[in-house]
C-alpha cells in the first residue's frame, strides 16, 4: 500500500484497466485540505487483505466483524447500513428491489471500522458486505432439536450479527485488476478525505439552491413565459424554469434544436433571465439523425443506437468537442444556465430495455458496461467544464451519476418516485458525493403534495417537476383536471401553505451557501445521514428517515402514509424545533404530530442560524437582509461567506467570511474579512426559542 | 456448422469453457426419435451470425426481424413473447421485475422465424432479443415538429416493431468462446428437438400425478399420521405427503436426520406408505456440521458456507457418492418416494443475500456463479440417478432448475405467489423443458382457495403446500385461526369443491399419463402455451392466461383478482366445454362467467378423452376403470399406455398401447397391444357433449 495523500492510501492489484474514474476525475486531490485533517491511521484489519485474478475477473477479500456498520455505495434508496447486504455496482432506472443497483451506485464504502475503501472501476462490481464465512468457520457447531413452532420467512432470512467473522467481498467480474484507495478516520472523516480526493465538493451558484420548477412538457413559448409571469405575480419564489422534451424539434432521441413550439428562443430566454429565471434545458445524450452535429458524431459513438440516435463517446475528446461545442455555442453562449440529462441510465428493469447493450464498443476502448456506470459521470465533467471555460458555474440535473463526483454541481434525481425512499436517499446519498434531489412530481392529494414540498425545501435541491401539468400543483394535482384548467377545493389553502415553504427555502439560502461552501472546502456533504455526525450514539447506525441539513438543522419528514404522526430520535443534547421553539432533550425517541402543513425540524443547541428575507429569486445583485437566531448558550459561531455567488473566484480564495459569533455572556457580534462586495446585511438578532412568525 | 442429429447443428465459437450444461447431461441425445421427426432446415438469417471475444467474455450477435416472436429462457413468469425484452440468464429467487432472472432461466429460446438456439453455459449470459440496433440505421431518418401534447412514460418506452432489422445479442461475460446449439422446425418442432437433444422428457410415475400434500412445518410423527388418516377417512384423494424442515434434528443448514419430533421414522414411513402415500422429504443442499458424511464432505465443498452450511460441489463425483450415498441408505432405501430441494437458488432480490457468492470456489473447478445456475440441475441429475439405480422412478420437486432437464421428473416451484404469474408460468416453462408447479400456499379467501385449486389440478403437479398451516386449507385459510383449530364459516361448502377438484385430477390420471408418456417418447411438453399448437393464428403469439393440458384440453382460469368474469381467446375450430359440453366456435374472443368453484376448460372438437374413476392414491397395483368421452365426429384416437407406472422397463419399450379410435362413421372401439399386465378397464363411453357430472 502506498501513501498518497494524508489518510488517503492507494494499493494495486493485478492489472487494473487504463479507463477507470480516477482518469476521468476533475481536478487533482485537494491535498491541502488533506493535510489540514491531520493524521490518521487505518485499521489493522486491512492488512489481512486477498485477491484472486481468475477467468471469471478479480476477487477482492477484507475481513470484517458481524458489529460493523457499512454506508455509502452511492444512492441507496432501499437500505442505508449495508452491513450484511450484497450491493451490485450498476447503474439502472427503476430497479425494485434492494440489491444496490440504482441511479447513482458507486463503488465506495465507509466501515464503522475506521475506514473507507473506493475501487476504481466502471465495471459491474458487487460487494457482498458480510453476507458469508469462508467454509468450516462454522465447523464446531452442533445444537440440534431445537423447538420447531412456526416458521417466518423473515426470521428464517434475518442477518445475524453472529460472533463468527465475516468477509467483504469485492468481485469484479471482467477486470484482470483493481486500484484500491483507502481513507482513514471515522465515517464522517473518511467521506470527507474521499471528496477530497474526488477534487472537494463542488461550488455550487447560490440560485441553484432557490426555487427549481419545470413546465409543463406541451408548453410553447407563450406558456412558458406566461408561467414565469404568474410566479411573480403570485409571490411564488422561483429561480430556475426548466424546459422539458417539447423544446427539441424531436426528443426522443434529441435533436437540440428548438422546435416550432418555441419560435424566438433567444427573446424568451432573455425575457426570462430579466425576469430572474435561469433556464435550465431537458435533453438526453442521445443524438437524433436530424441534429446538425450527428454526421460529425458518427465515428465518436457507441455502436448501437438508442432510439435511433447515436450514444457520445464521452470518453472521446472528439465527442466532446462535438457535442460540447455544440452545447456551448448554442446554449450556453446564449445564457442557458444548466442542463437536465434524462435516460443516461440503464433499463435492466424497463419491459422495453430501451438502453444500448453491456457489449456495446466505444471508439475509445469502453464497453456498454462501463459507459453505463460512467455516461452520467463524463456528461456532467463535459457540461461542468464549458461553463467553467466561460468563468461560471453550472447548477444542472442529471439522472444517473456514480464515483468521484463531488466537484460537479449537479442533482441526482430518479424516476422512482416512493417518498419514504427519498427521504432515505438524502441519507444515503451524501456518503458519496451525490446531491440527491427528493423532486415534488406527481401527488395523490394536496397533502401528498405539502408533505413532499415540505421534504424537498429541506433538501439539496428544491425542485418541483411538474412536466405533465399546465397549472401549478398547488392548483390542481390530478392530471387531467389541471389540464382541463380546474382547480382543487382548496386551492388557495395549498398555494398559501406551498408558498410559504418555497419562501422559507429562500430564507434559508445564506445558511445553505454556507453548508455548500464548506462541502468545497472541507469535503463535508451538506445533506448528510445522523450517523455521520453522530457516530458514537448506537441508534444513529439505523436512522433513514431522518437526516441533518447543513450544520445545524436534523429534519424529519412525514410521507402521506405516516398521517400526522411519526416517531423521531433525537441524539444527545438539546434541540430546539425549528417552527415553535420547543425545547426537547435528545438521546429518546418521541412520538410526534404534525399537521400535514407542518415538518418537523430541530435545531441543534447552541446553533446560530441566519435567516434571510425572501427574495423572489437570486441573482448576481442580490443582497440578503439576515437575522440571526440563536439557539441556546455558550460560545459558538458560524460563517457566512460572500462572493459573486456564481463564479470561480472563490476558487482563488476571493470571497469574504463574515463570522457570527456569540461569546460566553450570550453577546453576539459579527466580523467581515475579505475584500469582496457585501452580499448580507446583518439586520438584526432573535432570542433563543424565537418562534418561525417573528421574523 | 456441424450437423449432429437430424434437425440439429452445433457451432463451435472461441474456446467454450469444459463444465457447461451439454457436459452433465443426463443420458444422450435422442437420436431415433429426432429421426423420426424428418427433414428440417434452419433459416437463411442464422448464416450471418457474428461473435466477438472481448475482456468481458463472448458476444455473439444474429440478425432479427423486428416481427419474430421470441419464446422460452426457461421459466419466465412475468412475460410469455421475450421480442424486443433483454433476457438475464441468472437463477434467482425472488426477482420482482421482468429481468429473465426466475428460478429457472434457461439460455434457450424458440423463434418464430423457424429455430431454436441453446447456449451452452452455465454462466449469466443476457440475451438482447431485439432491443438495439447498430448505429447508423436510423441515419435517414428526419421527422421533426411532431406534435407534443401529453407525454406518457409507456408510449416513450413501448417496443416498437418498426422496419429496421434488429439484432439479438448474446453476452457471455467471463466466457472466452461458446459452443450453440440450434433445432430446426417451427415452435413446436424446435422444442422438441430441445428437449430429445436433452435426452427426452422424464418419465413420470403415475403417483407423482396424483395429488401432493406438503404438511405443516411443526408436524410431528403423530400429527403426520393423524393427517394422513384424515385424508382416506374424509375422502380427500392424496398421493403423496410431504414433509417440511421440521423432520430435519436441524434444518437451516440441514443435518439430514430425524428430529426428536420423529421417533420411529421407520415405522411412521411403513404405515404412510401401506395407506397409499408416497413420503417426499424437504431439504437444502447445506450440509450442517452436525451432519454425519459433514467431514467427508468438507474437502469437496464450495469454499464458502451457507447458513453455517456446506455447500456440496454436485459437479465433483465425491461429493455426489457422500451426499447421494447418504441419501441412498437412509431414504431411498427404506422407501422415501422423492425429496424437495429448497433454497438451492440465489439470492439476490432477498435483503439478506443468503446463498454463496458468485466468486465461490468449487473443487470441480466451477465457480459460484456457474453453481447457481448449476445445482438444481446437478441435483435433479444426483438424486435422478440414485433412483434409477433401484429401477425406480423419483417425482421430486426442487426450487431451482434450467438447462436440459426434460429427462427428470422433478417439479419446479416457486417462492413468489402471483397468481396470474403462476398461470403465465404455465405457458412459458412449457419451452424449455421444465414441469412448473403453480402450489397453492396460503389463501386470502376460500374464494382465493379455490381459485388456486382449480388451476393446480390442471398443471404438471396437483399440490398443496401447507407447510404453515396444521388443517387443511379447505377448513381454513386464515393461518392464525388454523392454528386454533377454528374453521371457516363455509368450511363445508370449501372441503366439498375441493374434494371434487382433486377427485378430477385422479380422474386425469390416464390421459395425462399419456401426455407424460408422449413427452417421453416425442419430447412435446404435456402443458405448454398455446401458441405452442397454434403457431399460424397471430392471436396465440401473445396468450400466456391460457394454456394447453395434454393434447385436448385448453384451460383458462380465473384468479380472485378476476372475480367471476374474464376474456377467453380459442383458436380456429369448435370447442367443447369440458364441463358443460356448450360448443364454442373457435378464431374469437368470449367474455365468460365462472362462479369461483367453476373453471373454464374446453376440449378440442373431435378429441376421445379418457376419464377415470377416481381413486384416493395410486400404487403399483391400481387398475383404472375408465371411460370415453367422445367430442365431435370423424376419424379420431386416443393411445393410453400401460406399463407398472413406476419402474423402468417402459424405457425397453416394456408398456402396451390401448388405443381408442373412432370411425368416420363415429364407431368408437379400442385395441391392446404389447403383453403387460392391463391397467385400464374401459367401463363405457359418453355422447358428443356430455356433463361432468354424468359421470
Amino acid at each position: 500500500m502506498e501513501q498518497i495523500a494524508k489518510g488517503v492510501w492507494k494499493a494495486v492489484l493485478g492489472e487494473p484497466e487504463e479507463l477507470t474514474p480516477v482518469y476521468f476525475r476533475e481536478g487533482s486531490i485537494r491535498s491541502e485540505a488533506l493535510e489540514s485533517m491531520g493524521e490518521a491511521n487505518l485499521p489493522e484489519a486491512l492488512s489481512r487483505l486477498h485477491y484472486e485474478v481468475t477467468v471469471r475477473g478479480i476477487t477482492v477479500t477484507i475481513s470484517m466483524s458481524t458489529t460493523e456498520d457499512i454506508y455509502g455505495f452511492g444512492l441507496q434508496l432501499k437500505s442505508l447500513n449495508q452491513a450484511g447486504r450484497k450491493r451490485r455496482i450498476r447503474v439502472n432506472s427503476d430497479p425494485p428491489a434492494d440489491t444496490g443497483e440504482s441511479h447513482a451506485p458507486a463503488p465506495f464504502y465507509v466501515s464503522s471500522a475506521g475506514y473507507g475503501l473506493f475501487a476504481d472501476t466502471f465495471r459491474y462490481a458487487d460487494f457482498y458486505m458480510g453476507t458469508s464465512v469462508r467454509k468450516g468457520v462454522s465447523a464446531d457447531k452442533r445444537e440440534v432439536n431445537q423447538k420447531h413452532e412456526e416458521f417466518s420467512e423473515s426470521a428464517l432470512y434475518a442477518f445475524k450479527r453472529t460472533s463468527e467473522e465475516r468477509e467483504i467481498i469485492i468481485d469484479i467480474p471482467g477486470a484482470k485488476g483493481i486500484t484500491l484507495y483507502f481513507f482513514a478516520g471515522n465515517i464522517s472523516e473518511a467521506v470527507r478525505r474521499y471528496n477530497l480526493f474526488s477534487g472537494g465538493g463542488c461550488l455550487m451558484p447560490m440560485w441553484g439552491l432557490g426555487v427549481w420548477y419545470r413546465i409543463y412538457g406541451g408548453s410553447d413559448q407563450v406558456k412558458a413565459l406566461s408561467l414565469a409571469e404568474e410566479f411573480r405575480r403570485e409571490q411564488i419564489p422561483v429561480s430556475v424554469l426548466g424546459l422539458e422534451p417539447g423544446w427539441h424539434s424531436h426528443s426522443y432521441s434529441c435533436t437540440y434544436q428548438w422546435s416550432s413550439m418555441f419560435p424566438d428562443p433567444d427573446r424568451m430566454t432573455g425575457e426570462l433571465r430579466s425576469k430572474g429565471y435561469q433556464v435550465n434545458l431537458w435533453e438526453h445524450a442521445f443524438v437524433y439523425p436530424a441534429a446538425e452535429f450527428y454526421d460529425d458524431l458518427l465515428p465518436y459513438s457507441g455502436s448501437y443506437e438508442v432510439w435511433n440516435g447515436l450514444v457520445p463517446d464521452f470518453a472521446d475528446p472528439s465527442a466532446c468537442e462535438i457535442f460540447g461545442g455544440y452545447h456551448e455555442k448554442n446554449f450556453i453562449e446564449k445564457g442557458i444556465g444548466g442542463f437536465k440529462l434524462d435516460e443516461c441510465d440503464n433499463s435492466d428493469y424497463n419491459p422495453s430495455n430501451w438502453s444500448f447493450p453491456d457489449s456495446t464498443s466505444f471508439p475509445s476502448g469502453m464497453d456498454g458496461e462501463q459507459m453505463h456506470n460512467a455516461i452520467g459521470v463524463l456528461y456532467q465533467k463535459l457540461l461542468n467544464r464549458l461553463y467553467r471555460k466561460h468563468g461560471k458555474r453550472t447548477a444542472s440535473q442529471v439522472r444517473s451519476s456514480g464515483a468521484l463526483v463531488a466537484p460537479y454541481p449537479f442533482f441526482l434525481y430518479s424516476d422512482l418516485y416512493g417518498h419514504r425512499d427519498f427521504i432515505r436517499g438524502m441519507a444515503s446519498a451524501g456518503f458519496s458525493g451525490l446531491l440527491w434531489s427528493p423532486e415534488v412530481r406527481s401527488c395523490v392529494s394536496g397533502e401528498d403534495l405539502l408533505r413532499r414540498v415540505e421534504t424537498v425545501v429541506f433538501s439539496p435541491q428544491a425542485l418541483l417537476n411538474c412536466w405533465r401539468i399546465p397549472n401549478p400543483p398547488w392548483k390542481q394535482v390530478d392530471t387531467a383536471k389541471n389540464l382541463a384548467d380546474e382547480w382543487m377545493e382548496n386551492s388557495e389553502y395549498y398555494t398559501e401553505v406551498c408558498r410559504r415553504y418555497l419562501s422559507l427555502r429562500m430564507s434559508l439560502l445564506p445558511y445553505l451557501y454556507s453548508a455548500y461552501m464548506e462541502y468545497y472546502l472541507t469535503g463535508r456533504p451538506p445533506v448528510r445521514a445522523l450517523v455521520m455526525d453522530y457516530e458514537k450514539e448506537e441508534r444513529a447506525a439505523q436512522i433513514d428517515s431522518e437526516y441533518l441539513f447543513g450544520d445545524s438543522l436534523l429534519v424529519c419528514p412525514l410521507t402521506l402514509e405516516d398521517g400526522t404522526e411519526r416517531t423521531i430520535w433525537l441524539p444527545e443534547g438539546r434541540w430546539h424545533s425549528f417552527f415553535t421553539g420547543e425545547i426537547l432533550e435528545g438521546g429518546r425517541e418521541y412520538t410526534i404530530h404534525a399537521d400535514y402543513d407542518e415538518i418537523p425540524v430541530y435545531v441543534k443547541d447552541g446553533a446560530l442560524l441566519p435567516l434571510a428575507q425572501p427574495v423572489p429569486y437570486v441573482d448576481e445583485n442580490t443582497v440578503f437582509q439576515v437575522r440571526i437566531r440563536s439557539y441556546g448558550s455558550g460560545e459558538g459561531s458560524f460563517i457566512l461567506y460572500e462572493d459573486d455567488f456564481t463564479g470561480l473566484a472563490a476558487e482563488k480564495g476571493d470571497y469574504n467570511t463574515l463570522t457570527v459569533t456569540r461569546d460566553q455572556a450570550g453577546k453576539i457580534t459579527w466580523k467581515r474579512e475579505g475584500k469582496e462586495p457585501e452580499r448580507y446585511q446583518i439586520a438584526g438578532l432573535w432570542k433563543e426559542g424565537a418562534a418561525d412568525g417573528e421574523m
